[in-house]
Parts: C-alpha cells; sequence; structure tokens
C-alpha cells in the first residue's frame, strides 16, 4: 500500500516552515524552512520608495515562492492527503477581484502591499473608530487594535483612496495563499472574528471604511476544507493524492492540536519575547474585563478560545542579560544568571518589578505604561533584579489567570508552549510556584507546523475530530512542573505587592507622563 | 619673629588628621593621618567579647594615642596659638568623675565602651522615647534618632545598670578628648544641642533617663575657649605657647569656616556616600516640616544653623557601578559612564528613579523606604539608569531646597564641598542644572581639618570673628557651575514627576511591605 502524507505550513513573520507527517504513523518524515526574499520591509520598498514610521509591509510573491518550494521539497511524488496552514495576523493585501495583488500592479505604491501583523501605522485610524465605540467591540474588550484588519483597511481608505477603488478584494494573507492553492477564495473564521471583529449574527463591521463590504467574504469555520490543490499548484510541486486544503489558522493560535489543547478547560500560554494565552471553553461567557477577545470557531472547531497576553515577557530578560551582561554570549548570561538566581529562595532579595517594558496589554491595553523595579539597596545584586523579573512576568502570568477564574472559568489544565518554556526550567518552575499550580510542557518538534497538518487532517476528514488529531499527530511526551508549596506561599504574599502597584493609577499617570516625554 | 602656628584635628570613623597652618600667612605647613588601632569594633571586643547586632564601639585610648602621635608631629617645638577639633558624634562614653573611661576599668564589658556614632543597638530604646514624645522633640522633627546620645545613654542605664550606676560622667568623645587636652570638662553646645537636645531655655531633657542629670554639664557656645593646653600634655607633645584648645565640633558641622560658609543664607551641602545640607541663619524660625534639627551657637557662634540630609547619595552610583561595573576598576566604570552619560540630555532616556537605597532622611524620616526605577522598556541603556541616578539624587537635594524655601528661607548661597563634587562635575552640572541655581565649589586641601582649626583661632581671639578667620585661612579659589537654561527648565518638568512618586502613599506602603519581608 502506497504511503500516504499530510503537510503542515508555518508562514511567520521572517520565514515559512513546512512538516511532512506520515498519515497512518504520525511520524515527522520531513522538515523544511524557507525564508522570504524580502523579509520584513519597515524602511523602503525594492526599488526604494521609503516608508513612513512604524511600518512593516511584507511582499505577497514571497509567499508563493516559499510554497512552491516547501511543497515541492515535501510532496513531490508522494501522495499528499492534507495540507493546512498557520499565518501571521493579521496580514491584510488589496487584491484584484480575480486575487492579483495590487503590488504586483503598483510596485511603488506602499499601500498596495501587504501590512504585515506588526505595521503600526493604521494606529490613529483605530483611534477614531475606537472613539466612537460600538456593540462590534463587545467581544473584544471595547477597544480596536492598530495592528487588526479594520484599521488598516481605513488607513488605506484614507491616505490613498485611489488603491483603495482598485481593491476588489481586502484579504488576510492566510486566505489569500489558500484562494491561491485551492483557485477559491475561502476565509478563515479565524482572521474574520480575531481580526476583523465578524460574528455570526452580525456579519463584519463593514459600515466602519467606505466600500468595506465589497470586499470582504463570509468566512468558514476552523478545520473546514477548502478544496482540494489546484491543478496548477500539483503541476508546481508534483503533489499526489486529495491534497485537502483546510482555512487557514492564526500562526499563534495554530499550535493548539500539536500540544493536545483541544478541550474545554485547557489553558495555553504560549511564551516568547511575548506571551499569548488561549483559554478554550465550550459555554460562552461575557468576557472578563481586561481579557482581550473571544470568538467560537475560530480556533478550534466547536470551541470557544478566550485571548489574553502579555506584551513583555521573555523580552524583559533578554534586555537585562543585554544590557547588563554576564558573559561574552546571550546564552553564557542566561546560564550564570539562571544558575544563580535558582539559589535564591522566593522574595530574598525583597524586590518587586512590574513586568511592562512594552507596555502592557492584559488588563490595562496600555502601550504607554512601562517596567519598573522597586525595592533596591546597597545590598541588592544583579542576580536579585535578574530573578525579580523572572517573578514579575511570571506575575503578570498570574494576572491573567485570575481574570479568567474570576469570570467564571475552570481552568483545569495548563500547558506552557514554546522554545522559551523548554531552555529556561527557572523560569517554568517558579511559573508554577507563582501561580500555584502544575504546569505541562509538551515536547513535539515543528509544534506549529505539526499544528497546520493535525487543522489539515481534520478539514480532510482523516482524523474524527481534534482529539483524534492530536492523539496521532500530537506531542507524545510532556515534562510536568509542579509548584512547590513553601515558594507557592511565598508568592500568595509577594504577590500582593504586585497587584498593589498595578493597581496605583497615580503610578501609571507618572509612567504616561515619562512616556509623553 | 617666631613664627606662630595654629593646629586642626579632625576625628573620622576610622582615623584622625592633622593640619598646622602659619598663624599669619594662613598656608597649610604640614598634615598628617592617624589611623585608630582598634578601628571600628563591630563583631567583638579587643579580648574576644562578642557584640550584639548594629553594635559599633571605640576604645577611647585610641583618640589619646592619636593626638599625642599627630600634636607631636605637627607642633613639637613650635609655638602653637590654638588648637580646634572636630569629632563624630554623637560617640558617647562612659566615664569616671575624674574623667577615668570605664573601658579601661572594665575591658571585657560592651557598654564600658564609646558608643560610636553609627551603633544601631539603642533604637528600641529611641522608639521607646518618641513613643512618648515631648516639647525637647520640636527643633527636631519630633522625633529622636536611635544614634544620638540619649537613646544611647537609655540603652545602658537598661541593659548595663551596673555600668550606668558607676558612670560619673556621660560624654561626648569629642567633649572628653578636650578634657583630657586642658583638664576641665568643658562641654560643646554643638553635641549638646544636636546629639542631646539641650536648649538654653530648657537644658536637657534628664528626664528620660534616670540619673542623666548628675552625669551631663550645660555647654559653651562653638567657638569658645576651653582652656589652654594643660601641662601634662605639653611635656607629652613638645608644644610651646598659649595652645588654646576650643570646645569640639560636630564633624559633619566643622568644615563650613574652612569653605567659607559662615553667613545668614548660605547652604552647605557636604556630598558623600550620603549627604548633608547646613543652612545657617540670623533668625529663628520653626523648623519646617521634614527638617531634622536646627540649633543656635551649635555650629558657627552667633548663628542658627538647620540640618537636613540625604540618606544615600555617592552611595547609589557607588551601588551602581559595583553591581553592573563597565571597566576592571570602579574608577574606569565612573569613567565610562560619566563620560557616556554626559552626551545624553535630561528626560531622554525617560527614567525617573527614587534615590532611597539607604531609606530616606528628608522629609520622611523613614529607614524602611527603598530605591525604585521606573520607565524602563527595551531601550532603556545602563548609561540611561546611571544618568537616571544623577538625576535622583539631584532630586533629592531640590526637594530638600524646596523644603527650606517653604520654610521663609532665603538661600543666598549654595556650596558644595566633599571629594565626591571634585571627582564628578556631570554630578555638580546636573545638580546646578536640576536646582535651578549656580552652586560653588570651593578648591581647599584638608578642609574639614582647616575648619577646626579656624574654630581654634576664632575661641582663641587669634581672628576677630569666623569671617576673618574663613578669609585668613579658608579656601582661596573655588569653582562655580552655572545651570543651563534648557536644562533647568526641562528639569522643572521632570522633577515633577520624581516628586509624584515621592508624595504616593500607596508606592511607600508597599516599600514597607517589601522591607519586612
Amino acid at each position: 500500500m502506497t504511503a500516504r502524507y499530510i503537510i503542515g505550513l508555518d508562514y511567520g513573520t521572517d520565514s515559512a516552515r513546512g512538516v511532512l507527517i506520515d498519515a497512518a504513523t504520525g511520524d515527522q518524515v520531513a522538515d523544511c524552512v524557507h525564508p522570504y526574499r524580502h523579509g520584513v520591509m519597515t524602511q523602503s520598498l525594492p526599488d526604494g520608495t521609503a516608508l513612513g514610521r512604524s511600518w512593516a509591509l511584507q511582499n505577497a510573491a514571497d509567499y508563493v515562492e516559499a510554497a512552491e518550494d516547501i511543497l515541492g521539497k515535501l510532496g513531490r511524488g508522494r501522495v499528499i492527503q492534507s495540507i493546512g496552514l498557520g499565518f501571521t495576523a493579521s496580514s491584510p493585501m488589496p487584491v484584484t477581484a480575480e486575487g492579483v495583488p495590487l503590488s504586483q500592479l503598483h510596485t511603488a505604491e506602499p499601500h498596495a502591499y501587504v501590512k504585515l501583523w506588526k505595521h503600526g501605522a493604521a494606529q490613529s485610524h483605530a483611534d477614531a473608530i475606537n472613539a466612537k465605540g460600538g456593540a462590534f467591540l463587545d467581544n473584544f474588550g471595547g477597544k480596536l487594535s492598530g495592528e487588526w484588519l479594520l484599521a488598516k483597511a481605513a488607513q488605506i481608505a484614507a491616505e490613498a483612496p485611489a488603491i483603495w477603488d482598485e481593491t476588489g478584494r481586502f484579504i488576510e494573507s492566510g486566505d489569500w495563499m489558500v484562494w491561491q492553492l485551492t483557485g477559491s477564495e475561502l476565509r478563515s473564521l479565524g482572521f474574520a472574528a480575531y481580526k476583523a471583529q465578524y460574528s455570526a449574527d452580525t456579519g463584519y463591521p463593514v459600515h466602519l471604511v467606505p466600500g468595506l463590504s465589497s470586499r470582504l467574504a463570509d468566512p468558514l469555520p476552523i478545520g473546514s476544507p477548502a478544496g482540494g490543490l489546484c491543478e496548477a499548484w500539483r503541476d508546481r510541486t508534483g503533489i499526489a493524492g486529495d491534497a485537502i486544503v483546510a482555512v487557514a489558522v492564526i500562526d499563534s493560535h495554530v499550535v493548539l492540536p500539536a500540544i493536545g489543547a483541544v478541550s474545554d478547560g485547557c489553558l495555553t500560554g504560549a511564551l516568547g519575547t511575548s506571551a499569548v494565552y488561549l483559554l478554550l471553553s465550550e459555554q460562552f461567557q461575557p468576557l472578563p474585563k481586561g481579557i482581550e477577545g473571544v470568538a467560537k470557531d475560530g480556533t478550534i472547531r466547536g470551541l470557544w478560545c478566550y485571548e489574553a497576553g502579555q506584551a513583555s515577557f521573555g523580552d524583559v530578560l533578554s534586555w537585562f542579560v543585554k544590557t547588563f551582561p554576564a558573559g561574552a554570549t546571550a546564552d553564557e548570561s542566561f546560564a550564570f544568571y539562571n544558575g544563580e538566581a535558582a539559589k535564591l529562595p522566593p522574595g530574598a532579595n525583597r524586590l518587586v518589578a512590574l513586568d511592562w517594558w512594552n507596555g502592557n496589554r492584559v488588563p490595562l491595553a496600555d502601550s504607554r505604561l512601562s517596567g519598573l523595579l522597586m525595592g533596591l539597596t546597597m545590598s541588592t545584586t544583579s542576580v536579585d533584579i535578574y530573578r525579580a523579573l523572572i517573578e514579575s512576568i511570571s506575575y503578570g502570568a498570574r494576572s491573567i489567570v485570575e481574570l479568567f477564574e474570576a469570570g467564571g472559568f475552570a481552568i483545569t489544565r495548563l500547558v506552557l508552549t514554546s522554545g522559551l518554556a523548554g531552555r529556561n526550567p527557572l523560569l517554568v518552575q517558579i511559573m508554577a510556584d507563582v501561580l500555584g499550580r502544575s504546569v505541562e510542557i509538551p515536547v513535539i518538534a515543528n509544534a506549529t507546523s505539526v499544528g497546520a497538518a493535525i487543522h489539515g487532517a481534520v478539514a480532510a476528514g482523516i482524523v474524527a475530530d481534534y482529539a483524534e488529531g492530536t492523539r496521532r499527530y500530537g506531542a507524545k511526551e510532556s515534562t510536568t512542573c509542579a509548584p512547590r508549596a513553601e515558594h507557592k506561599s511565598a508568592y500568595d504574599a509577594l504577590y500582593r505587592n504586585y497587584r498593589r502597584l498595578c493597581d496605583d493609577a497615580s503610578v501609571r499617570y507618572t509612567m504616561h507622563r515619562l512616556n509623553a516625554g
């Protein structure tokens, strides 16, 4: 019998990755990575056209090139049953009614390119929309981010009306890539809900941008098939088999099935330079104040997924070792500081920090806030400070967990993922101690690409549901880190110092004054 | 005509210094230093008897040995017209009615030795006195320090009643040294007022400690003669001439005449690991809230002197370069940080710090407070932090200046002294900018010993008054640092952030919680 395979693609900020998995055994057979030719464009277009402050663009042609390379390498001559995609979001682009990127037609026009998720130049348009408000923001904390699709559409309509006129469809890059692969424009409910405030009841808030209605399309739930790989792409990649392509998934959500986080009550923390927390729930509850957003069918089909995050996480520790190195490399510095900090008891340093180096997302949604360090004395050491920073990002995580619990959610599992969780056991232990609960760290290679592949397998019906998908293709092992009782009770007391500072309006006011310069 | 000389002695914490000055020309002819044989005893007595936590003792015999060495080296065979002494305070000791230190009679009894100014083990006795309060504290902010004479007397009476019974006189080491040199027990109004809350109207608050009344003596104003050097000491030192010895002066006050700070409206900042500020005034005004103490005739005869201080000053910068070195030595680190920090504009770092590494003296008198750093972001550098620390200690100085001004004092001159002022021109410039006024930095060698010598010259009538003393023997040059107008106005705005944090009771409450551990 011919071997059959599934493929997962993970379109990140700088490169795309792919994994090839044996559909029957779940073994990872091959993987590869393809950096984007033009990377992230923040200063100028390829022809030299200068970009404004806070701009961040990408070139849609790079995505096609990556798909051709990866699918060819992994799939040529093989029977591929399904293909799933994770993609950065919100990264929308204007295209013609036929799907041709306007950047292909107007190579010197910045507004014709993909506005990458971290493009920040649409913030004023988000501010204007927020000033009016509206019920469409009820599930998103009442506040539109300048990084979301609606703000980016408003920016083009206002700043480049000719481009907006020529825009047949305004589409997330992930949806556009699915369109290229299948020949069908089928959008993802994940992008639509979290990045364009779509709801099944009221659709998109199209009143916000003139002409928006005709440029969008209703989405399909996550785990839906968008169609088989089209003939043109079979020719380009040499792929055989059904090759059912699933609708795309937000990259920060796509990992869940790979780490077994597919059921009610599971809270996943993806720990990187920043941290994203996703809580799955069968029941809808109104958004707890401070939590960022919620949608159904946008992350795991059939479940509500609540989203929260810390704007600064690993960044805080990276800042410290970069600013105050204790070795020739960052790795050496981390090894030194982690080794020494592990010897200290909780709170021995008598320090407390606010982990707001990049501002605060949850619960304050305030980018003008900044980091704070209190308790400095003549006996404070650099290691004391490093440990206080680890404690502070753990306190930030606890704040989010407590918001969920106060909102009536029962968190039955806490799963941590990302390279940081694997690399920094001291951090994981302190998080367990501060959170006062066991945390699981699944062990699996290429986790996000595998997650994408499972979404494809679900869409193609290769597995009955996500539970089966995660059993067959997801992580086979995990480590568990339990809280130490004495440390937990020490941190219960110390955490109150952190909360008191968070709740001090005068402290935040002074941070605003500093930020205003 | 035979040359005539004056001598100044400066008894510090670790050693005594002396200077020999030509009485007519004012030229410094010689100087020398004598470290104390037993140094500061914090762990045990010379015989091995262990000391408690926070104890700090000295041996009176060391002072005699130092005087014999220094006076012999400087004075032997010379005509000495006067001798002035500065001395650490409060550093009292129990002696017999004849002046024999009890430590000579009970060498294994800790309570028989000099309790050095930084002996902290009497704090609970100060707390008990403060709980009752009393009008005698009106000129001292309502609060007795555990480092002052009354607390130390209370400690002996309570903890070593047999020693207290045997104590004929309880006396500051500076007064005792004058007694040794002259044969007369004549006490200094400086010690009596600032360290024992003596006032001309009500005397000492002798009700606080049983039997205290008979163990003290009324003091003489600063600049008074205590008598000529006695025969025994003339034999030991080979000194000729009148050798009029002045009553002793608190070591942190004694420098004033050497730097020309002897008149109404002059504020002197002595910048060291901590900072002391002394404001001279012809008129009495009630103590501004937060200022630490005031007395007349205790610093410069005829003037009131108001005292304030920062518990952390140079210490904050030393902590930073020690904790985050940028060179092989502290000097190299300071050179690097000062060079780089000088390139930054005010507030460019968008940081603000509270300079409370050793707690706060003025206006909060709270040792449980600690340092704070706010405004940290991913772009914050180590140099940004260093500059913010310089700014914070300058803001602390401004807080003190503003307290005086709010109390109705006109500050006509601001004089900075100490090695730190000379070594760190960036600090001095930022202080001028933050204070918004020109600061003078007198240039003179052996400043404190010269100050002591001028007090002796005044007491002996060699000069008509302090003004003449300072002209003849004091600093001949000074540098002036003027504020830069743009920086001044920037700091006027930035200083408000510092003040807001100082005034935030919630911030202080959290510091107390941290301090409680």
